[in-house]
């Protein structure tokens, strides 16, 4: 690869997509709302995770800008904030620097006001991926990785020798092709591609199982498998 | 096994459990709102299956009757009906019928009022099975094997030598032990118990993401691994 890709989120996943793909040879650059603030963290999140600077210092090669300016830098825009405010910081990075990007959509419409575990915030009728396709319509969303831990997300390997599967969900065939590719570089090999953006609706719907999964298994680090 | 078995529902699933139930040295009696009248249907149905008298010459051993003698027959009782009927087939077949005994319900809260594929009618907040649950209070619900195609469930080593996942949800343990038995005698090997019966709002919200798939793959004969 070698890709000009703007992330948009500095949680884990944001930050586990930037260090891979910055280390296939991509120029990343990560967008949040506010750099100064993101940097001036010096405490552990709430997951106990060191704060971005400290994990800034260890990626050199990953900028840091405003959603607008990852946007903007980004051939290849990626939504890794939280489904809750998505919509907004996809506003935020604006949507001339989306128009006619392929944009892909790794959220998940969490809704943690009902207790836990997490409800969706839409679901059924609707799909955070068709969403943002609706708000944008001249970006090229396609919903992939969103249904597993961000950690084999980029490595599926590191369970089963990557025999297990990952979607993708787009409206766009050409868009599709390109993160397939992306994915291919991770690591993945069982890329099902489950049709136009409506098919989010599906693969949204599986967070509610890999939630009680979490909590049977009681462990992260497991993945569905389509056995066919 | 040798145990009575009451299955409510003459459709795919219901026949399908009933024959394999049966062959497997069960007493078997399937329910169904009316005899008289299932039995007088000479046409197949919209599915282009055989009309059910022509399914029973082939299994004389399964027994008919109304919903409430399936029930009342029954140590264990299926619930096999379509989702959106199946509070009103449990009604008809008796609170009476239903108490104390495990009720396994392998049912999916399919809406097809809204075109296709199917929406649920009920999900994220509430599911089937806990409704069921809550309406019978004293049937000690189990969800199970409604996640994949009904030849699957009662034959999973038709697909990759039964290497691929069933779950089960309940607040009964003893009732999960009793049918994760009973899918043992099936051929599963990998049973994954997810916890209570609000798990099932998990293992519902797959179907969407599965009749996806169906679409994708071009055919019923595949089943979610969760590899770990």
């Amino acid at each position: 690869m070698d890709m000009r890709l703007g992330i948009l989120g500095t949680g884990m996943v944001g930050k586990t997509l930037a260090a891979r793909l910055a280390g296939l040879e991509n120029e990343v650059m990560v967008g949040t709302r506010d750099p100064a603030e993101t940097l001036s963290r010096n405490e552990p999140d709430t997951y106990g995770n060191p704060p971005f600077s400290v994990w800034q210092e260890e990626h050199p090669e990953v900028r840091l800008g405003t959603l607008a300016e990852a946007a903007g830098h980004g051939e290849m825009v990626v939504n890794a904030t939280a489904g809750a405010v998505s919509l907004g910081a996809l506003e935020l990075a604006g949507e001339e620097n989306l128009s006619g990007k392929v944009l892909m959509d790794v959220s998940n419409p969490l809704d943690f006001s009902k207790g836990m575990p997490p409800t969706l915030s839409v679901s059924n009728t609707d799909s955070l991926g068709e969403q943002i396709q609706r708000r944008f319509p001249q970006a090229r969303v396609v919903k992939t990785l969103h249904t597993m831990n961000a950690y084999l997300m980029v490595d599926p390997a590191q369970l089963a020798s990557a025999d297990h599967t990952v979607f993708v969900c787009s409206d766009d065939a050409e868009a599709k092709a390109i993160v397939t590719d992306l994915l291919r570089s991770f690591g993945w090999a069982d890329i099902i591609d489950l049709g136009d953006i409506t098919t989010a609706r599906g693969t949204e719907m599986m967070l509610p199982v890999w939630l009680r999964l979490f909590g049977a298994l009681q462990k992260p680090l497991f993945n569905f498998k389509i056995v066919r």
